[in-house]
């Protein structure tokens, strides 16, 4: 029986991060990551193998990664764990000793029990290479495709979509009001969906899938509102679920979000083994509530937690705040935090600031291009909820000093004072810095509401 | 008489930061801002007017931004200051009584006494449009163009030259052992020599110029090695000092950096009177001694104090941190807070990481290039003390997301684990994400350094 200081279950964004991070914390002890996959994807890339990148093959985790941080590699399936006895047992029937595990099995995608939702041409994004290869042969030989959910998954594989395919039909349907509605305020949301509808693409909102029509083969989505369209590949892309068979069969506790219930250092209910990625519980940075976000951000965040924690606690998770971006045409969309409707729901009276201005300065330098930035704080303690970005590309980086704002708590007056380094080649200017005008904006709209009530 | 509630002397970046924040937080006050040019510079774009952008016209702030904010302009000097009286005086002959007053005149650029200085064809970067005119002119009859000074106006000119004149001659002398020595370490610098140099910008360092040459008009400088250079134009820029004369006229105190002495909120000796800018002194976020730092995002974020404390303390300065970026070639190089050199100058035991990865994934992406961070911990506390970046243009937004690590005393540990959005059209993986890895890198150095002493 081969034995390991700590053994990782799994080999994606959690489970490499776990391992690194062991790696650098502990440099003595030895390391091994079980993956079923013989070929890691990049989670993110996924929809960009459709076009921009050419192909699954082209969006792969290199095995570099491990080898750099002499990680060891076993390329099977960990049926079983045995947590009174430390063992893991294999699918290829190897038994392996731990004195850590750290269970990092992410999540599946969520198929949902609509009629005919086993017909040929229907595909989830699986994050398996020949699977998307073969969604990639039906896709060049469809002329109606369509696409389940209008989250961040269902508007970058329409995009690519596109991309790959001048003359197709494409369409998504969504059940809510507007595309990415759960991440963005609607008049960015409304902007998404001018992006998309320019590039030809379809937007059936606030409608509901009832079931997909054909024989053996999809030709058809029908939706609750009795319309019908056409469709010889349908995409589903409506969220996943935590992959958590493995846990319960090892009798590990599961949380009240279907994840592996752990606690703030990353530790399932049994003290040896971690938890980290799309396969844990989560809970909410704001409120403590539990969370359903599953992002790759989120899952090495966790995985640095866990795998730093291992042998002694170093880091504690304070819940998460998610922090997302994509790019639709041209245009970078970019959110952390709450968003005015989501913090309403949460409960908090809140005050809103906006500043808009092009992204280099004077705006005849090159690459200038609009940036907005909107920032939501709690109503009195003026401490930041949540921002969104929309525009120029950098919005990429933008949003993650506004997640450092969140994670530490600042408000408006922190952010306004804050000294942010701007260049006429790189960003907006001083006077004008979006970040820092948002700020002021929520500060003058606060002082309103406060004149106007009389206080 | 006029009177108005705030008057601002000074139209640059931190006089309208100045009034457009007292008018945000004090709707009902009026507010007058006096200058004394017909046009401002926006001071950061006037490198680029010599070519990017065209000319000094095109790179003005507009008189817009006032209007806007319903502050009224005055364009003459302001040649004395009442303090008893509440009155200011100016050239044109007006008195005009305020309640609180705000200093804002900036800078002037330093010429030190170095014989021969009085030539013809010796020019400042002085912030003024006809001034810089002629330069343009005088530059395009030039054969050999000399730079004195290779900080951020020296390599920033340098390249603009070189821009609007495929053949001439460019040279920058530099005292120091490498171009813009006090604000990246020495491996940044040296990349951002082999930018320069790779555009036929010849780097004259570690030399001090002794002598402009020449009778009348400049023809040459000698170099304290003995070296002689040609040169028809020379360009100084090696800083500024603060323009304090109208505030020492009217027995305002002077702090130790030969700015005008403020406390925390702005005040000066005069507690009725303000000052922001590069008029004032300055003291270092990290211990509290004078700062010489002059940059107008400092000089913004003192207004956006100043302006918010004039009728009640809402802000205070928490020191000076120096956020800079620039782009060289197509390499974007930023910096926040403290370099190795000047961290250990000011006494610290420090701990560095290091990551480098593209800023795309898979590295395929379109856009993609090389990204660097670094980050410079005290040793022990892991506290943030500084950063620097170079690669791609998005750094000069991730230069943002460090000075708000910094400012919140951030550790490695709260950085490696906060929560950054990933996005492959957009930034690096999660797994390789550079802020992160380079705080990982700092913990993992600085546990070495602990294992090797045998704590």
């Amino acid at each position: 029986m081969r034995e390991f200081d700590v053994v990782v279950v799994g080999g994606s964004a959690a489970g490499i991060t776990a391992a690194i991070t062991c790696r650098r914390h502990y440099p003595e002890k030895n390391v091994l990551l079980v993956r079923k996959e013989e070929q890691v994807l990049i989670p993110c890339g996924i929809p960009y193998t459709f076009g921009t990148v050419g192909g699954p093959e082209n969006n792969l985790i290199p095995n570099a990664v491990l080898v750099k941080n002499k990680i060891e590699l076993l390329v099977d399936e960990v049926a079983d764990i045995d947590c009174q006895g430390h063992t893991v047992e294999t699918s290829g029937g190897e038994t392996i000793g731990y004195q850590r595990l750290v269970l990092a099995m992410g999540s599946v995608p969520i198929v949902p029990p609509i009629a005919g939702s086993g017909k040929k041409n229907i595909f989830a994004i699986r994050k398996d290479v020949s699977y998307l290869n073969r969604l990639c042969q039906v896709m060049d030989t469809a002329s109606d495709i369509a696409i389940v959910g209008c989250g961040f998954i269902g508007v970058e594989i329409a995009e690519e979509c596109r991309r790959r395919h001048k003359d197709v039909n494409i369409r998504i349907v969504e059940m809510l009001r507007h595309c990415l509605q759960l991440v963005y305020d609607e008049e960015f949301c409304v902007r998404a969906e001018e992006t998309l509808r320019g590039e030809g693409i379809d937007l059936l909102l606030d409608e509901k899938v009832e079931a997909f029509l054909g024989d053996g083969t999809v030709t058809g989505v029908r939706l609750a509102s009795g319309n019908e369209v056409k469709a010889d590949v349908v995409i589903m892309g409506i969220g996943a679920a935590a992959n958590t068979e493995l846990a319960k069969k090892a009798g590990l506790e599961i949380g009240p979000g279907r994840g592996i219930e752990v606690n703030r250092y990353m530790q399932t209910s049994d003290s040896s083994v971690f938890a980290c990625g799309d396969c844990t519980d989560k809970v909410s940075f704001f409120d403590g509530k539990p969370s359903g976000l599953k992002l790759a951000s989120i899952a090495t965040m966790e995985a640095r937690i866990a795998g730093a924690n291992l042998f002694g606690t170093r880091r504690v998770n304070m819940g998460v705040i998610g922090v997302y971006s994509t790019l639709l045409g041209d245009t970078a969309f970019a959110a952390a935090g709450l968003t005015e409707a989501s913090a309403r729901e949460k409960g908090y009276r809140i005050v809103v600031g906006e500043a808009e201005a092009v992204n280099r300065h004077p705006g005849c330098m090159p690459g200038a291009e609009m940036m907005k930035v909107k920032l939501i704080f709690e109503a009195g303690s003026l401490v930041l909820l949540g921002g969104q970005v929309s525009g120029a590309r950098s919005g990429g980086e933008l949003i993650n000093a506004i997640s450092a704002c969140i994670h530490q708590r600042m408000t408006a007056d922190d952010i306004a004072t804050f000294q942010t380094g701007t260049h006429p080649a790189l960003t907006a200017s001083p006077i004008s810095y979006q970040l820092v005008n948002a700020a002021e904006m929520a500060i003058a709209a606060s002082s309103e509401v406060s004149s106007r009530r009389g206080i």
